[in-house]
This record gives structure tokens, C-alpha cells and sequence, in this order.
């Protein structure tokens, strides 16, 4: 079965928001084995709106649409619906009194007549509960297609799909599985990774899919199948997965799944009761704040220090001035020194340390743009290496995160 | 003039990525008077892509499309394209030149057999060079329509815009001024808002189009119209929001614009030769990497501290004991400590401090999930406040780093 995700406002068109929403309703449906055919963002206006919903009907099953629900006039979807089903809004009493509900809940003032539009649904829609907003989802089933409205905040629509929609959905339709399972390598180019594996490419069979997804440094391999057994589908996967693997056993660092990584190094770290420092100069903070973006942390993570300024890394790090004067800041005896001391001054059992150039300048050293020095260190002694991750500030800041959390996790598995 | 962008691959219609580039290609067109009729992502599928290319065509002057050009064979826009323009791929020196001296600079391996299939490209086509990839962009100008094709790879695509198709727009199109001016709002939600300049919505002329932006606590109203004169538009438009600001004083904070919160914070601290330190112990580093995210920082960033574990709060910052026994560890009281402590330890004029719960569960303290207390500490005293930023962990962290940046800004633009 298929579907497709019509995204409504202008402030898609015209790149004042990113559409972040249309990702995860197609993660969430691939899951339950629906299929996203393609994904539509047009303006708030009304023909526009009305031709993709007549091109969308020609061949999805189901359309998820979001935006266009507030309270304001610049919000046409819900009249459109109207328009589209023939259909006239009728005041809906259950949304007057989450209304209501959400007003006292939140200790807002008295709700306002625009509050209470929000009520104004198509008669022929069945209301889905909006826990977090004043906007109702709405599931409307005519002539073998359903459509389905969602709110543009990302919040609410996200609850919105898993307690109302997604059990609807799983109701409603009759759907295969779809699995992916996606190969992370790191090293080689893709050129490089297709003309290894060619022969086994050519010989896979119709009915699985490899795509090549290159970023920053890696290359993932994905392959994907739809079928209506579970077993024999993920079985088909597994063992074409498993001769790829080997394939490329040098470059693979393993497979992307729903835990990240991060999670994984949380796991490790609290069954083993040891906890995590660290030391960012070039990351800036990238790091630790990707580790506490993750709830739970806090039972392993005892703290971090950025000292940007060169000086810093002696004064409150403790890295000795000869250190830098001999090997210069940009350099792995000084990421090493600031792995060492960061357990020393934080009390912890692992630290990560990081010094480099992000970029676009140099700053206090000779290094190229780029270069960056990551240390960890473990009860065991402290590991090290120099990388260099191009000239682009974002990229390298970016990849030099990837590789101190990769480098850890290795140090945290071996230990 | 209208545009419409076409992004392919099956990555972004599992879910598996967010596409970042449709919004980037927006904004840029905009910024040339090219409107965005529609955004279209589509699979690695040659009926699809020849269907989009056929609906793209029955509206827009100009089609952007990105992906689906690397070496491998899940890889078939150039192809496709050949079929909808009835033409073949044919060798291009050009791109062959360019796949050398891209391997030579990066001092990659000989490039292999697959990498110079990037050379081949539809014979009709007007090749542009691409800086940092082997795949070409390519401009194919016939019956009135222009179609783009650039590659998936942000980094990539985003150069080839600027350096070979927004100059060739300029040259081929004759385009209006688009212009959009958008209040910020704090504290006061859309239905209230709507109420307040209801009389003056009503009366706004018919080419300038309002629209309501709410996110995280804010909400953003865009005044936006289109025109043949530069100064007429600007001037029709400011004046227009001239009147909503005044309406709005109590709640508006600024307006938004190309220069980020830290862009404006940077150029203030350097004219001012002032530094700037932080101490984040809910926000996790969240703050800091926002900063050293942008280039040039360094000037005046000093550093920060993440003391995760309440322990380490007295330890290294300083915060003296009987503060966090007193007021518990989430409170103002704590939070302007910290913040003077690491004008201490930093050696800083300014600093941030935050302390709190970002949830989901309680930490050491009794204070509700969401709660954040933040203080600025400057030359001039500390200020700080304590804020409820909701239930979910991702949105507490994001509205604390904004919150935090407001008041920083707020306190240098005093001194």
C-alpha cells in the first residue's frame, strides 16, 4: 500500500523552516509497512491545495497532510477539506472541551473566540485528540482513500501520529513488512565500494534493493525489501547483508539502528558503573552536548570543560606549557595530556579530549585547517590519533565528533 | 517567475535523511525574486521522475533537481533526463578534467572506471563544474522551461547554486523583488495575537500577505509582497509593520534577519574587546556549541564549564555549599553563582550560567521537570530568571540556549 505526505505553508517555499516533519511520517510508516510514494510541499492556497489532493488520490491509499490548522486566516486547510469532500464545518464539542482542558492545564488566560474555531471541523471527519494543542488531527475515509490532517508543530503532530493515527492505520490496512538493514562503512568511496562488490550487486535478486548513501566520510550501504512474511523477508536480508559484510569487513564499523551511539555507550558505561569527562577544544561542545541531548546521562556523565583559549588548556586543565611549547597545542601529546588531566579534574574514569583547527582560519598553530587531535583515555592508558576532515568549519567540527564517540565506544567495548 | 524543486531518492522517502536542501534552494531563489510553486520529493524511479518532470514543467519556468547523480546504478537521473529530452550521454572532457584534479588535490587512489561515468553526461546539456565532487551539475534550457540538475550532497549542491546557477537565473530571468520582513514575538500566543490587530489585518492591502509562524513559545509574523520596484515594495512593507510593531511592543523582540543571535553577540563583544565565558549544567554544552559552531569566536570566547554532577559545582566552579544546601542546586541564587564563578575561573567579562532539569526524570533536586534557572553575570552585576520550559527534554534544552542568548545579548547591548 502507499502513501503520500502533502506538507502545507509558505514557509517551506520559501526556506524560512526546514520540513522535518515529512521524515519522520515516512520513518514511522515505513515501520508498519507503508510505503511513502512521495512526499508534496505547497503554498496555502486553496486551488494549489485541491490539485494535490487530487493528484495524491490518483495513487496513495492514505494522505498525511500537515499545516494549515491554526486559528489564524492565513490557515485554509480545514475549508479546503470542506471544499475537496463536498463537505460543510460543524462545531465539534469534544475539541471545545480539550479546549477548555488545555487552557486550565497550562493556567493560560481565558480561551478566545479564535481558540474556539479550532472547534470548526467537517462534519464528515472523524476528530483525532490533539493532547498538546488547540488544532484537532482529523481521519476523513471516502472512496478507498483516506486523508488524514494533521497540525504543522512538530511536537503535536508526532503525538498525534503515534496514540491516534499510526492505530488507525494498523486498522485499517492491510500492509506487507518492509525491512531495511544498513551497512556503516567508513574510508572508501562509493566508486571504490561498488567496484568491490559488483559481482555479488549483479547476483542480487529482484526483490532486494541496495541504495548508496555517501556523507561526510562514510558511505552507508542500505538493503531493502518488502514482503509479506516476516521471517522469510528479514532471512532473505540477513544472509545477503552477511556476504556483503565480509565483502568489506575492513571498512564496515557496523550497523545503523535505532540505538545510537550514544545510547550504546550509556548502556556500557552503567553496566560497568564508570563514568565519562571531557576535554573539547576545537568540538567546542559539540560532543558533550550531542551525549546530554540523550536522556539518562547523568548517571555516567560527571562533566565537561571547552577551554578554547589556549592558555586555559595549562590553567584550569593542567596540561603542562612545555607540552605545547614542544609539540605545539595542535598535537596528540597535548590531546593526550588533556584526556589525562580531564579524569584527573573531573574524578572520571574515561575522557575524551579534542584540539584542532575547525576553521576557516588557523588559530595558535601551524596546523592545516582541518587537522584534529582526538584522545581518549581509559583505566587502561590513553589512546590517540591525528585526522584531518577538509576545510569546511560545520563538517569538520561534525566528523571529529563521530570519530571521538567511535573511538571511545572501541576503548569502553575493549575494557 | 515560479520554481519548482524536485529531490530524489528513496533515503528521503523512508525517512532515513531530512532534506535540508529544498529549504536552502528556497531561500536562495527568493532572494532573487524566484518563487517556489512546489517542493516534490520523488523515488529512484524512472516513471516517477519522468511523471514529476511533466507535472514540473505545466507550471514552472525554472525546475531544481538534486540527486540521484552518483556512480552507482541505484543512480538514474542522468539517464532519465536523456529519455525526457530524447537525448544520449555523451563524454565530457571538461568533467573528465575536473575528476583528475579532484583526486590529485585530495590525493585520493587512481580513480577508477565508475568515477569517469560522471563524465557522462546528456549531450544537450550545459555542464557546471563542481568544486567538491566528481558528479557535474548540469543546465538543460528547452521549450521555455529550464531544468537544473545538482547533486543530493548538501556540501556540493550548495556551491554549485552559488557559483554557477544563481548567476546564470540572474542572466536568463526577468524577476520581481520578493520581500519578507518578519517580527519576533515572545509570550503571547497566536489566537491573542490574531485578536489584538485583527482591525489592522482587515485593512491591509491586498499584495501584502500575513502569515503566523508559531514555535517554541514564539511566534513570528512575516509581512511579505511582491514587486517590480525595489524601494516602493521596502517601503510599502515597512510601513505596514511599522504599525504591527507598534501594536505588538510589549511582546515583539526584534526582527529576524540573515544575522544570527551569536553573529550579533560576536560583533558586540569584539567592538567592545570584551570576552565571554560559559557555565551550562542543564543545557549540557548545548549553549557553546551554538557559539563555536560559528567561525571566528575565538577572539572572544574564554570557554565553558559543564559540571553535569552537582558535586562538581563547588569543586571546580566554586559555588560555595551552603548555596546549593540553602536554595537547592536549581535556583537563581545557584545560577548567579555560577555565573560569577566563571568570570573567576575564565578570566571572562560576561558569562552564562544555567542550571536545571531538562528531564525526563528528576535530578538532584525537587524542582518540576522544565524548570531552568539562567543567569548572566556582567561588569555591571549578574541577572538572572527562572523559566518553565515544558515536559520534553529536546524543547526544555532548546528554549533554555535561546532564552540564555536573549538575555546575553540583552545585557551586552546595556553596557
Amino acid at each position: 500500500m502507499l502513501a503520500e505526505i502533502i506538507t502545507i505553508g509558505d514557509e517551506i517555499l520559501i526556506g524560512q523552516i526546514v520540513d522535518t516533519n515529512s521524515a519522520y511520517i515516512s520513518k514511522e510508516l515505513n515501520k508498519v509497512g507503508v510505503k511513502v510514494y512521495q512526499i508534496t510541499s505547497i503554498q496555502d492556497d486553496r486551488d494549489h491545495i485541491l490539485q494535490a489532493f487530487n493528484e495524491a488520490k490518483k495513487h496513495a491509499d492514505l494522505v498525511i497532510v500537515t499545516g494549515g490548522l491554526g486559528p489564524t486566516r492565513d490557515d485554509i486547510t480545514k475549508q479546503t477539506f470542506c471544499d475537496f469532500f463536498n463537505d460543510v464545518l460543524v462545531e465539534n464539542s469534544e475539541v471545545i472541551e480539550n479546549i477548555k482542558e488545555l487552557f486550565q492545564k497550562y493556567q493560560l488566560q481565558k480561551p478566545l473566540p479564535a481558540n474556539f474555531q479550532q472547534a470548526m471541523v467537517p462534519s464528515k471527519a472523524i476528530v483525532l485528540k490533539n493532547l498538546h494543542g488547540t488544532a484537532p488531527g482529523m481521519w476523513m475515509d471516502e472512496d478507498n482513500t483516506v486523508f488524514v490532517s494533521l497540525p504543522g508543530v512538530p511536537y503535536e503532530m508526532k503525538s498525534l501520529l503515534q496514540t491516534e493515527v499510526l492505530p488507525r492505520v494498523l486498522k485499517r490496512f492491510n500492509r506487507p513488512f518492509i525491512f531495511h538493514k544498513t551497512l556503516l562503512t567508513y574510508g572508501l568511496g562509493e566508486s571504490a565500494i561498488a567496484d568491490r562488490i559488483e559481482k555479488w550487486e549483479n547476483a542480487l535478486p529482484k526483490d532486494i534493493k541496495l541504495a548508496y548513501l555517501p556523507s561526510l566520510g562514510r558511505v552507508r550501504l542500505r538493503l531493502s525489501s518488502t514482503g509479506w512474511d516476516k521471517e522469510i523477508l528479514e532471512g532473505k536480508v540477513a544472509k545477503q547483508m552477511e556476504t556483503l559484510h565480509k565483502m568489506l569487513d575492513d571498512i564496515a564499523v557496523g550497523y545503523e539502528d535505532e540505538t545510537s551511539i550514544v545510547g550504546k555507550i550509556s548502556v556500557l558505561l552503567k553496566n560497568k558503573n564508570q563514568s565519562l569527562s571531557l576535554a573539547e577544544s576545537c568540538t567546542g561542545g559539540a560532543i558533550v552536548s550531542q551525549i546530554t541531548s540523550e536522556a539518562g546521562v547523568s548517571s555516567f556523565l560527571k562533566g565537561s570543560i571547552i577551554p578554547y583559549e589556549t592558555a586555559l588548556k595549562s590553567k584550569i586543565l593542567g596540561v603542562p606549557q612545555f607540552l605545547i611549547d614542544k609539540f605545539s597545542v595542535v598535537s596528540v601529546e597535548v590531546a593526550e595530556s588533556m584526556a589525562e588531566n580531564a579524569n584527573k579534574l573531573f574524578g572520571s574514569d574515561y575522557a575524551i579530549a579534542t584540539t584542532g583547527i575547525a576553521g576557516p582560519t588557523k588559530g595558535d598553530s601551524d596546523a592545516e585547517v582541518g587537522t584534529v587531535c582526538i584522545a581518549v583515555a581509559s583505566p587502561k592508558g590513553v589512546e590517540s590519533g591525528m585526522f584531518n576532515f577538509g576545510n569546511d568549519r560545520y563538517r569538520v567540527i561534525d566528523k571529529a565528533t563521530n570519530k571521538a564517540l567511535e573511538m571511545l565506544l572501541k576503548e569502553i567495548s575493549k575494557n
